[in-house]
């Protein structure tokens, strides 16, 4: 860190981040290796695109695009709030589920208290966790899945948050209700328990826990989740947090005035309508999911069982390779991350059309 | 603050931010009043809306909002970078200019530092220093413009940051090259200085200073511009900030990974290049400022000389009072915003149709 100019002018703890550095853009990729696409398998986003509905949300209200955003999200607070049978003020909206993240350590985490949560683990939490001065304390996944017990093992004096990503992000494993319930039990009263569900509309599973339950019950408990995935609006940036009032109003102070555009609220409202894109999203991941398993398994790689839109694969081998040989043909899978896993990548399920030029890029590949 | 269910919770420096609660809509006005329409001058928006390049660049992009946007805005860099005469890695993108001013405390000010600022200023330096455990310390403005000799005066061994509103939100008024000249010998060697120029656009003035001169030249100095007022993007959420590549490069640790959203980077991109719609902007701007001097003044009130797209009237009466008259009628403008100056009002300039019905609604009140 010495080293690095300016570095006595900030504030200590953000030196522990990286800068967001520009990386290559996918028009200097397709540039370099003269190629016609460019299809990501690396970032969970809905192949099917958006819901027809949002796009036309978004052509509608295009000329409104001068005038400020509702702060809160009025509308969308009141829509979510209804599905979810609590009150609208239980909700706050974000400028995806990665401002929810950075309000939340903004609100709870002092300097040198510590979130846990079971890694390999979305890299968010890092950045976050370190904006404020915070620890973020690492405990194992057992079989690649949140190993509950172990991350109450780990609560200490020092413990205000518990990071509980359900699917998980990368291994896209979940946590069962029995788990969760028995976790519950006993959490010491200053700590609170979010439950990040940014994957949640995937998860075909009668055990899944309903985490509002918890909520309802009076528990410190925060659930997030965005419309990103299923709802195909990772670039409109919008995410939201759900949980007892009080809580929510306290991280309401750390509010970004107009962190949530225009367009991705008129675009969210729709989009929460369009059950027809929702269900085909469903089924086009199901096939997906199926179909890449299968192949993946046959090529001798190891695919974790999969609750989301993408699936945890241990090559067996150097898997920075593999990515790097795709990335040349213009294919892009996620590999890396944080997450001390050398010979595993986490590849987004896409259309089958984009799940076959995969599955033949890696037979060229493995020949 | 003792009474605050939950504050034992939270990092105390939030508990100074109000929590960010919902007002009342536009449309809850309508019902309320009985109101066809509701003009805003109260935000400062262009009253033109968005450039039309812009509209047709979202309805043209609007089917790949399903895409992550990319992280750095790097089209948008190189064409800032292009026109600034600077380089593209001296250029950082936010949600918007609010998010740019928290990622600038959230990087250089740490607990117990001051930053200064001529008041009545932006709310939006109080949270943001709110945020970080800062202080933020008010010099007042001399004749209704920033006293920037009052501000040197001002630092202390605990100044990281000063921040000079050019021109200057609420006020409209500006501070000029030569004052600026001479306010930036001897700044201390430790102290940012930071021109927040988001209405720059708007000024006509030979003495405007030009402050990217001090970045060529070596200081600390950053520049931040929005895409929300001359560009009319409010409702996209972008705006940026350039200065020496090092101290950037030191912000780029505290960015939230995918801050600007897809739609507001394609309609960016558009909407610099409309010098049409600018051109127009201008000159509907000029008129409306003309006009409503000119009334305003012949109601008794005095108007400060604006180099932006709103003026700052004293009413020499109750301001609250006249504009709950007005918001009745479905006219907003704006009062309070902790400027401490209960007579005054910042009154965005509209379309002449628009300012005539403001002038009418005032003849009215004032009867």
């Amino acid at each position: 860190m010495a080293n690095v100019k300016g570095a006595e002018l900030v504030r200590p703890c953000i030196l522990g981040n990286d800068p967001n550095l520009p990386e290559q853009t996918n028009e200097e990729l397709k540039k370099e290796f003269n190629l016609k696409e460019v299809l990501s398998f690396n970032c969970n986003e809905n192949p099917l695109g958006t819901s027809p509905k949002a796009i036309a949300a978004i052509q509608e209200h295009a000329k409104d695009v001068f005038l400020y955003p509702d702060a809160t999200c009025t509308e969308l607070r009141r829509k979510v709030a209804k599905a979810n049978g609590i009150d609208e003020m239980q909700v706050l909206f974000g400028n995806g589920a990665d401002n929810v993240l950075l309000m939340l350590t903004e609100t709870f985490l002092n300097e040198g208290e510590e979130m846990i949560v079971g890694s390999p683990h979305f890299f968010v939490y890092n950045t976050t966790v370190q904006l404020v001065g915070g620890k973020l304390v690492t405990v194992p996944l057992k079989n690649y899945t949140v190993d509950l017990k172990a991350i109450k093992a780990a609560i200490t004096p020092k413990t205000k948050l518990i990071m509980v990503c359900n699917p998980n992000n990368p291994t896209g494993t979940i946590v069962k209700e029995d788990e969760v319930k028995e976790f519950m039990k006993d959490i010491p009263d200053n700590v609170i328990v979010i439950f990040d569900e940014a994957y949640a509309e995937f998860v075909d599973a009668a055990d899944y826990p309903n985490s509002l339950q918890y909520v309802n019950a009076g528990k410190k408990v925060l659930v997030i989740r965005t419309l990103s995935k299923i709802f195909g609006m990772a670039g409109c940036r919008i995410g939201y947090i759900m949980g007892p009032e009080y809580l929510i109003e306290l991280m309401r102070r750390t509010v970004e005035y107009f962190a949530v555009n225009r367009v991705a609220q008129d675009a969210a409202l729709a989009a929460m309508d369009d059950e027809e894109f929702l269900h085909k999203t469903l089924a086009v991941n199901k096939e997906g999911k199926e179909y890449l398993t299968k192949e993946f398994t046959a090529m001798g790689f190891t695919c974790q069982p999969s609750y989301t839109n993408f699936i945890f694969v241990d090559f067996h081998r150097d898997a920075r390779e593999i990515a790097d040989k795709l990335r040349r043909q213009g294919l892009l899978i996620a590999v890396g991350g944080g997450w001390n896993c050398p010979t595993c990548s986490r590849i987004s399920i896409g259309t089958m059309e984009m799940n076959k030029k995969l599955v033949a890029a890696f037979k060229e590949i493995l020949a």
